[in-house]
């Protein structure tokens, strides 16, 4: 580089691919920084991280504090939604490389007359930046400086700190040298701590074998928020195709009454800008999202880009699907399989700017016209990346708010890349994560690695469309620490609940799906319901709403205890202000015992100080004042919530 | 993105800070690359690795393998010197998509016939690309999928691997994506494998007491290539300023007669490109640097950019200089230390581009008049990186055989920019890496990390500047074995020679510095020295002359050998064709024992397969057929180097 900058910048964190992808906070979050800074020589260098919202004009600034071995670190925070730019900005700074220059020459006895008249040259560029009452004191030194009558007290405020404060508050940046532009999307908070219940509406009616309706929904709705949900998905409520629609239990042939997947969109009422009409209206849809609101919950839609062969786009736009050398429509496929009931989007088409654009406006008319703010998309990984890229940026661009959670239980890369992409959540592999290894790795994976920058999990412990071996065969206690782990482990959980509450395993002989899902017919559930495990479900979620330790997924450790059986993990809030730490036995079996290491060290506290530990699912009080504890489980309970009271 | 790609490209390796900066080779090394690619959906994709010398219009490729998980790796050999270039590029292939469907279906019992016609478009499509021959068949197949007849025959070759093959030769690179364009910077084969002697010409003299010429120095060269040196390496050669000249012993007062450091340059009789006359003329260096070239010796010279205060510069170009308020020079400095005889060249001088300029043709000066092509370049760290960014990429575009030595012992990333702004090969901590864990531990670093990509190491037991505490108190064995370390662990490395051959260890007291030091006097050296170290060193680099392991530092494994004073490494060329293994006792006092576990699995032989080791220091023979074998090693001859045969 033809250039005479000397200061060089180097591993900025965070970032994702040098910048080219945006890293994700919420509103409010602190974000650290660091990197590595230095230049030739010896110089003393100054660095600051420069911030702003993208909209705003003016930088803001955070002075970096050098930790040795040209490694610099900062923090900034996002108070805004939308998003933010910063960058890393490094300079020489003369005026205190001056001063460290001149105190190492006292120490060491030399003459520094020469040394307070460079003083004096730095002390009058700084001058005119300063505040009136500063710059009298600036001017005094200067006289000082010069005046060989007294250059014992010259060399006294040459060193001073006075000096060194008002040189620090007004930096000459010289060769000022500056990393790339890295991009922070800042959300509201729910993007990071979210409880969401999923029921599927038709199955809403209390009586038996009848179709349920969103009128059904609401009456259901102060249930799912006593339980402590705050978002409430429903698959797809648009009309369901009746060409190939599918059986029950997944077959090709649906007979009369059968209901069909609502996965297969788009019929003669209409495609995806329609409500199912067995549902209600679109008016009542409204009233239901409204009342939702009123009862803090919102609701979530399933936004599937793929058509039924009766979709009303195949016949306004055939050149949106593949048409293939005899003549047929291209069903969806992946060899041998095929799924008839459905046609995959041709992404390709020559068309493919008005296809676009009709996704982008499907989009939007939802968020719109029905107030909704949370979209759960069907297997985004079958559509290009790029797509999903630019459909988020639009509609980011003029609803910040919106929250996406991609549906893509896929290869590691393709989850990853759909998050890079703006993917605000995503489904995770903890549905199938079972042992106490899997678990602590994959949560390493999560937390530690650049993941934790922009790919936001959450956690199932089953889904319609998963019925995970762990839960075909388990018990009460099976389910119970399967959500415990989802809701403490992820500050972003959900649950498929009807199905679950009832601890109804069954499933498809062979298959982790459920037997006669859901999927393919109604289900009389009995909402009304009421043990165990719906009484632990809404404790956990309300201990949730008041500890923000558990309102955030990354900053969590997991501790030493030696049993396989039993997990122990701390969390804490970014001010480490509210510590939580959880005990889990995931023996469904038999009670587990053993001693767990306390984090002395992240808790900043020496071993013997009495810790007070306030189970919160149990409201015993015990205090711990020991390194190692001993915790015993059964399985009628088989967990801890502790609140941590230093 | 608003583009219709599919094909996503990120993880690119080996690549340097997203390509900022050129990863390095030598001509003939094969470059393996890897990558992260995928694309949604189940699509077949395929990849290659684009390059070519940046001189080259034309792109070269190579093939990418899938091996798993959307990981995909090749190989590229650069056969040319100067720069290349390298991307990856990825794409949906289409047809052989569609044969990868079929097949499947076909496994599956479906009837394919719409598929065929589908396989027909493909066909034709590439047939305009084939040879005639290849044409004749792809004809044959468009009748045959075409054909109801012969619907069987036609299933069959849809499958077919020569069809495949087809596909393969002529990709219609569908949605072609590219990740971004990196670079390689291709040395001659001596960047990666050379080693170096250094003296002091004015000490070259056989006389006592009298000053050395660079004729003394052709005398000596015959015993400097008899040992296996192939680069001689000298201290400034330019006139050495008589203002603030430098005492014996580093003291600030020279007397009559003392010579002064070679590295404070510029008098009456010159500067940079002048040559101190007691040395010579320049006609006399020219001769001596093609007497060397004659006996497989290439002369380099020490670029050291600073001026004694007599220097040329300092009255032809005070503005390259610093000024005082108080009107004088500024001398180098590192608060509170003061180095009198030398000035910095003040790179933030409003001349700086005139400035740059003197610094390249004084380069060039010694390049092209002498013939020089290997500069040591002295403390380049209290230079501007992008000074040397910018030099050496104008120099290797002129002259891409020249060679960068980087002196700077500094704090790790200080040394690594400097390799990332181009230098070929960097001083490194080796001379303080004593223990097992230390020499270890330092060449994980250098191997396994990014720096293999950049950074080349030159392992030197001791300068004229370190005499380091091991060998201050060194025995013979510690003499031995810290060469043969430098020397079997890293392809380049050096000595200080006179010095090390005459086990001379005497320092000044507390100080890693040699007593009388060379740089500030002149020193009576027996030439003829022959003793069991300069029998071991001209044997240990003669070895290193016919063995490709040993002219590479990244491949090497250490062996697991219980005894912390036994190292034991394997090293191997990229073909295997070469492989060595080294043991070292590094204790210089006892010997030790141990058992060393063979790499079986690297080696590629089962065990109880008998290997043939052949010790070349010793010339003994055994036959090692366990997965772990005894040795046993004496301080007297405190190394094996065996020649592994399979």
């Amino acid at each position: 580089m033809y250039s005479q900058q000397r200061v060089i910048i180097e591993d900025v964190k965070p970032q994702l691919d040098g910048g080219i992808h945006q890293i994700k906070a919420v509103v409010g979050e602190i974000i650290p920084v660091s990197a590595s800074i230095f230049s030739d020589g010896h110089d003393v260098l100054a660095a600051s991280v420069m911030y702003k919202s993208s909209e705003a004009s003016e930088w803001q600034e955070q002075r970096l504090l050098h930790t040795g071995n040209d490694h610099w670190i900062g923090r900034f925070k996002v108070d805004k939604q939308g998003g933010y730019e910063y960058k890393i900005v490094g300079w020489v700074d003369y005026a205190l490389n001056w001063q460290y220059g001149i105190g190492r020459k006292i120490d060491d006895n030399q003459h520094v007359k020469s040394e307070l008249l460079e003083g004096v040259e730095y002390v009058m560029r700084v001058r005119d930046k300063a505040l009136p009452e500063e710059q009298d004191y600036l001017n005094y030194l200067i006289d000082e400086f010069k005046d060989e009558e007294r250059y014992t007290a010259a060399t006294r405020s040459a060193q001073s700190d006075e000096l060194k404060a008002i040189f620090t508050k007004y930096p000459e940046k010289f060769l000022l040298n500056s990393s790339v532009l890295f991009k922070v999307y800042v959300d509201r908070e729910k993007a990071r701590f979210s409880t969401w219940y999923e029921f599927f509406p038709r199955s809403a009616s209390s009586e038996p074998g009848v179709h349920g309706t969103f009128k059904d929904c609401e009456r259901l709705l102060p249930r799912v928020a006593k339980m402590g949900f705050d978002v409430l998905y429903f698959p797809p409520v648009h009309p369901i195709g009746e060409v190939n629609r599918k059986g029950k239990n997944n077959t090709t042939h649906a007979f009369e009454g059968d209901v069909g997947s609502p996965w297969g969109i788009g019929s003669k009422f209409g495609g995806h800008k329609a409500i199912h009409p067995e549902l209600g209206s679109l008016d009542d849809f409204k009233a239901l999202v409204q009342k939702a609101k009123e009862l803090g919950i919102e609701i979530a839609i399933d936004f599937a880009l793929q058509a039924a062969p009766d979709h009303p786009w195949v016949k306004d736009h055939p050149e949106w699907f593949k048409w293939r050398p005899d003549g047929t429509v291209q069903y969806a496929e992946n060899p041998p399989k095929k799924y008839q009931d459905i046609l995959p989007i041709y992404y390709e088409s020559a068309d493919w700017k008005n296809l676009w654009q009709e996704m982008l406006d499907t989009a939007l008319f939802w968020i719109e016209e029905c107030d909704i703010k949370i979209f759960r998309v069907d297997n985004p990984h079958t559509k290009p990346f790029y797509f999903w890229g630019w459909m988020i940026e639009q509609i980011k661009a003029k609803h910040p708010d919106m929250i996406f959670l991609a549906e893509a239980f896929s290869r590691p890369k393709i989850m990853h890349q759909l998050a890079k992409q703006g993917y605000t959540q995503s489904y995770s592999y903890f549905t199938w994560r079972n042992s106490k290894d899997e678990l602590i790795q994959y949560m390493n994976e999560l937390t530690t690695t650049d993941q934790k920058y922009y790919f936001r999990p959450n956690f199932w412990p089953n889904t319609p469309d998963i019925n995970p071996w762990a839960l075909q065969s388990g018990n009460e206690a099976t389910y119970l620490f399967r959500y415990f782990l989802a809701a403490t482990l992820s500050s972003n959980t959900g649950l498929y609940g009807p199905i679950y509450e009832h601890l109804n395993g069954a499933a498809l002989e062979g298959k982790e799906e459920y037997l006669d899902s859901e999927k393919f017919q109604l289900k009389d559930w009995n909402w009304d319901i009421e043990n165990k495990l719906t009484i632990m479900i809404s404790r956990i979620n309300d201990i949730r709403k008041s500890h923000r330790s558990l309102q955030q997924t990354n900053n969590i450790k997991f501790l030493n205890l030696e049993n396989d059986k039993l997990l122990a993990y701390y969390k804490y809030d970014d001010l480490h202000e509210d510590e939580t730490l959880m005990v889990v036995n995931i023996d469904p079996y038999y009670a587990q015992k053993g001693w767990v290491q306390m984090p002395l060290h992240k808790l900043g506290v020496p071993e013997g100080h009495p810790i007070g530990m306030n189970d919160l699912i149990s409201g015993s009080n015990y205090i711990w004042d020991k390194e190692w504890c001993f915790v015993e489980l059964d399985p009628s309970m088989p967990f801890h919530l502790f609140k941590i009271n230093k």
